[in-house]
């Protein structure tokens, strides 16, 4: 039910998906809202079963207000169909706070995972990086970045198809030592673990693409995420007046539209609409607000092949293969309160 | 006698900065060398002394280490001649850890001051806008955030002739109290201060030109600094992949030249050439390694605009006015402790 445009194009992006992907469809809320939308598109063939909820989460409300009250809301309901197994992941363009909080409540963590985090796919100059967590826990300690890790190297291997991600963790200077107190702890975690580690990575290379996971605790990677968001956009309008600003340029401008255009869909976000929710036994995604229906259909494929790949238990492999790094113990109960 | 182009690009914009603004120069490094650069250029009615420095500091030498070995260094005799009063700023293109640990450590800061803070200022869509801390302090409390905005206001004020800046607190929230825990503490102190404070502006606030001051920790600053570089950077080298893909479109750029220069400049990062490091007892100018000569130019300016404009005495009335939310005491002895 949500996203800044509607069901409408919530359940167009959705059936595009089912039909390119064979993906079954399971769609939840205002149940007779929904099969108005349903009536508008052509669906013939396709598997569609209806859930009805009655609630739907207001953007201004507390994820936490949310949780305890709406019961009956689309997400909270969607996430319950899902944990009951009649669903394999749920997809959200609604209220993210909220997203969040209910596929952690109601899905459950994997074993090892102390935090879920939100990873984001973004375009580089050469393959597509994944950076985590973009915003879902923004206090953490060195073995929350390391679950991070081993979470979205998965992702990059199960859903971008790199074999062997190399990850960095992003601070601002390559040399080892070089971050705050959390990061710098964090590096000798990452070193001693099975991914492929590269080492420190800095702001400036994280669209290069020489790295294809980038981990950063949720404050710095959501800064990070709209700063880029932003700065794009804010770019692309300069470059604009730039190019409206005399009359040969503005013919230059035009003459050049198809590669203006090539331009824009590299840059697209809706390409990959979804931010994967990473660490639940289910897997779930948070798609921006924004996201048209193209967004929204790549964010169901991008389940689909989550599920289809098996992702769930590689994650559970890879935690593992890295429990002792990843796990709480060893990092919250340093020797001098053991020894009180 | 650093930066990566060395003395020549240095001297040259030094002294075409001395000729526009009327700045007296004292040149310290290798004298001979120095000579030799100055024989190529026109300084007729220049005001040049020249201070002899003997050593150099590597770009690969920790500053601690440079600090402690490296007495004779260019940028540590510097700063000593600047403490002595015979100069009133100090400009480097060297080695950024070494000036801003020899700033400190020589020049010594203005009361109240607990972490100088390294401030960049950045073009936007509007007004260029005051991105402080970027990189001097990386784990932080409320209270340096606090001294962080004083600093960065009175810059806003006094170089950029904005009379009553707005100031934001960057997180990744609009709402008070969204953020992690040290932002969430500092909202407060920024909100009894006496400044222009806006509330939180979120990454993507920062180049639309909406707010003039940004406040961060040195971690988070300098992984936005960097990022926002590198992603600049991919996004032109994409842009211009995609106007030579196809033949028209190649005619077109070509045609529209004019405004990609014009855009160029407006994102030329040596328009502001240096990052002012501020709460030292006289004013110090951190350049970027790859600033050409007008990068020099325009952070000398931006010295001799500091020095005229009377900035320290600002600075020194900021910190006063904000004591109390500035200080120490207030942060650091939780009830608790004053209890046990």
């Amino acid at each position: 039910m949500g996203g800044d445009f509607g069901p409408q194009v919530v359940i167009k992006g959705a059936t595009d998906a089912a039909r390119q992907k064979k993906v079954d469809l399971l769609l939840v809320g205002d149940a007779q809202r929904i099969e108005k939308e349903l009536s508008a598109l052509n669906v013939r063939g396709l598997d569609i079963e209806i859930q009805h909820a009655s609630q739907v989460v207001d953007m201004d409300e507390k994820p936490s207000d949310a949780l305890r009250r709406k019961k009956d809301s689309s997400i909270h309901v969607a996430c319950r169909v899902v944990k009951e197994g009649r669903a394999d992941g749920v997809i959200s363009a609604g209220h993210s706070g909220a997203t969040v909080a209910s596929g952690i409540f109601v899905l459950g963590r994997i074993n090892g995972v102390d935090r879920p985090a939100l990873a984001s796919i973004m375009p580089t100059e050469k393959k597509p990086v994944v950076f985590i967590d973009v915003g879902a826990n923004v206090d953490c300690k060195p073995h929350h970045l390391m679950q991070f890790g081993i979470m979205a190297d998965v992702l990059a291997k199960s859903v971008l198809n790199i074999t062997h991600p190399r990850v960095g963790l992003l601070t601002i200077g390559e040399e080892e030592g070089k971050g705050n107190a959390v990061v710098r702890a964090a590096f000798d975690l990452f070193k001693n673990s099975s991914l492929n580690f590269l080492g420190n990575v800095e702001g400036r290379d994280i669209f290069s693409g020489e790295v294809d996971v980038v981990v950063c605790d949720g404050f710095v990677g959501n800064v990070a995420l709209k700063l880029a968001e932003g700065l794009s956009r804010s770019l692309g309008r300069m470059l604009k007046t730039e190019l409206k600003g005399d009359i040969i340029s503005k013919a230059g401008a035009m003459l050049a539209m198809r590669a203006f255009k090539r331009f824009a869909q590299l840059m697209d976000p809706n390409e990959y609409g979804g931010a994967p929710l990473l660490g639940l036994e289910r897997i779930a995604l948070v798609c921006h607000g924004k996201s048209n229906a193209t967004g929204i259909q790549r964010a169901v494929e991008m389940a689909a092949t989550f599920v289809r790949n098996k992702a769930l238990d590689q994650l559970v492999a890879g935690f593992e293969a890295n429990a002792e790094l990843a796990s709480l113990r060893r990092q919250t109960r340093p020797a001098k309160q053991v020894a009180g």
